[in-house]
């Protein structure tokens, strides 16, 4: 047992109870205080965050940058450069995590010992020092959250085996429903890095061109088909160089940590347009990330064994372990009539046909490469029972079982003011390890 | 006439017959010299590089970091903030185009006309100063050059129409050529950024997925179908804000600059995996690009016509004039065993059936946002002779009509070793306005 993730912690805070924060969660984030605008590298814990880069000026935790072998394609390396020449060696002062993910494993683990020594008081340093509490914890409830990583590429799997099921059997009917490479190959494609905004963060609807199976051509206008997609996302932590495959067996060793992620889409525009080389302007208006990275080692306890697949895998894919993850997932909804959001959706990652050391090692077959920073998203969750779909194309099933809500409104995709909230949490032996909400409210398309 | 493209221009400079860097044209690109490690802006003329860095440090060129509207999108805005951080105002003495991208149209006609200036003699600072010269002339020879902008996503356009029904033909008969929805919008899909190379680097072969029609299910190993894209790309230099498309009339304002692109593809792994989401290993191992940028306004005067559309793009697809470029267009293709390297396909850019107002109006239309150092690609050039496609697919016709070399060698796809060159340019009265090579050699697979 990692002693971060033992059931008995406890931390000298006190922490509301089932709290996605417990002290064997520890996610980092990036936030920007109330009294000053500079973002930085923080800790969430119950109801607060503790500032990583007071922690980090003060020697109670540290990081060296750059420790973790980096991709020398060039251009990537200017970032790093231009970081470097900045002359600073903090890796916790900065907009982003990504000097701190570049840090490598054994820095990560060692931060993590140092913040969970720190608030469970085995290091006495925090709990009998007020002034640096008064200086380093911060309520949630004030500060602003960021994206936490500057993504590099973003790419999105479409690894849940039922959702693919769903939506094929809806456009090419049961018989046809699942392509004939899905069962042999993580299918994924590339997606829009940077229209991703952090939860809380409203959403334009989108123009487009649609078209209707009996109009003759398309005509141009808000999206009428809006929809969200429930979605895990990790970010990769250390890079490979290009030509260099991942092994599926070293594949976890270059994952940092996860998110919610919300991909948003325009379900009338993607039937419009996706043929030959899939969605384009269905998704790129924007994603959604949840703001709190988990990191690996805290929902490593939490690993479970994914569905059989049949056929096996080539070699290549085959999973070395159980690496799906039993998150609980939920979607919320709140229409502008509604009170309070109401749960629509409850499913589990753990039923993902594709893991993430699969994901990794095919992405990176060809010889691809990723940088730290790299976010890879699992495509829409749906379990197998229809209350657990991850979209509202299949909770309403393409609009013929509209949703019902509890004060008498229907949907069958999303209107203007309504507000989606996915939340998903680990659940551990009296604690949680979650992610908080990844929200967002739909605004009226353009004029 | 816009006094720095004049064709009576001239270099006090020797330049070699129909180099493609004239007086006309001064790309920029990044570049490091054999002396010191810093990669920096210059200016390409004839067989030199100018160095932008050494110039601004003696102030005969400025531009103001950060002039132009900058997206505020958070994370997006910490690379400024880091550039900022580190205090200095230099935007040429940097590792990407990108500051100086960012300082505006303004600034970028400015630099302009002062490069022009010391490069005509009109201003005499540079001509009269020997030791000036030798600080900031250097051989083009001896440089190394970089992908030239921190770019943040690629996208891949699908423009020529030709291209569309060529391999539209191949897969599924001249009658179904063409998607249905080809003439009504420029299909796009969004690419790697970060597997972007500059011209010169070596590409290693993909392994990957593939399946013949006869077997029963797929296997692993090195692409037998490689393939090259002829493509241009042009560099997105004033952002818009999520939400806020661009329209058309005003959408040229946005662009910086061009530069060749080789789209690398592995057509037996595309056909595989595309299906239902479009390309993704196929093609996100190597994009190989020239590094000068030729700016808008070195080209503007190659704008010409472009084909007729039929039908008429909808109201927001109208382009404000003739938007088309007259770019010569060649790909020279040099196997192990050939002395040098023979053409193989010769097009121009001008065929292209959607233009780049309408890709900018369309890819924003539905909110997404671009960024500073977006790269957005055509597609395959290919003109409406077969001797004029832009991929070896097409040329030797799916391996139906191989390429018949000058030493007897054939071929259908690349083989190793081969190494594919595309040049490019347009022709003025006494001058060339070029892009120099984009090139790169075919490494075999890694085991």
């Amino acid at each position: 047992m990692n002693p971060t993730s033992d059931p008995n912690l406890k931390c000298w805070l006190k922490l509301p109870k089932d709290t996605p924060f417990s002290i064997q969660n520890l996610p980092y984030g990036v936030f920007v205080p109330p009294d000053d605008g500079n973002p930085r590298v923080g800790v969430a814990i119950g109801d607060y965050v503790l500032d990583l880069a007071e922690l980090e000026r003060r020697g109670l935790v540290s990081a060296t940058p750059g420790a973790a072998k980096y991709n020398p394609n060039e251009t990537q390396d200017s970032f790093l450069n231009v970081l470097n020449r900045a002359g600073s060696n903090t890796v916790f002062d900065k907009p982003s995590l990504n000097a701190f993910m570049r840090s490598g494993p054994v820095a990560w683990h060692q931060t993590r010992v140092s913040v969970s020594k720190l608030l469970s008081g085995e290091d006495p340093r925090l709990q009998m020092n007020e002034e640096l509490q008064e200086a380093a914890l911060r309520n949630r409830a004030d500060v602003a959250m960021r994206v936490p990583v500057e993504i590099g590429d973003y790419t999105d799997f479409y690894s849940s085996k039922q959702h693919a099921m769903n939506v094929g059997t809806m456009l090419r009917g049961p018989e046809n429903a699942l392509m004939p490479n899905y069962t042999h190959l993580p299918i994924a494609y590339h997606g829009r890095a940077g229209s991703i905004v952090p939860s809380g963060t409203a959403v334009r609807r989108p123009n487009g061109q649609t078209k209707k199976d009996e109009d003759a051509a398309p005509a141009f206008g808000p999206s009428k088909n809006l929809d969200f997609e429930l979605e895990v996302g990790f970010f990769v932590g250390t890079p490979n160089l290009q030509g260099q495959p991942i092994q599926i067996k070293r594949a976890a060793e270059h994952v940092f940590g996860f998110v919610l992620v919300n991909d948003w889409s325009a379900r009338d525009i993607q039937k419009w347009e996706y043929q030959p080389l899939g969605p384009f302007n269905a998704k790129n208006f924007a994603t959604t990330v949840s703001p709190w990275v988990v990191s690996l080692e805290a929902i490593a306890p939490f690993r479970c064994a994914g569905p059989a697949q049949d056929p096996e895998p080539l070699p290549y894919l085959r999973s070395p372990g159980p690496w799906a993850f039993n998150i609980e997932l939920e979607v919320l909804l709140q229409t502008q009539d509604m009170p309070e959001p109401v749960r629509i959706s409850q499913t589990n990652y753990r039923h993902m046909y594709w893991n993430m050391c699969q994901q990794l090692a095919h992405h990176t077959s060809g010889g691809c490469n990723l940088r730290t920073g790299d976010l890879i998203a699992s495509g829409t969750v749906s379990g197998d029972a229809p209350g657990s779909y991850g979209s509202l194309l299949e909770l309403a099933w393409k609009g013929t079982k509209p949703i019902k809500l509890p004060n008498g409104q229907e949907r069958k995709f999303l209107e203007d003011g309504d507000t989606v909230i996915m939340r998903g949490y680990c659940q551990g032996d009296g604690f949680r390890v979650g992610f908080g909400d990844c929200s967002g409210t739909v605004l009226p398309a353009p004029i």
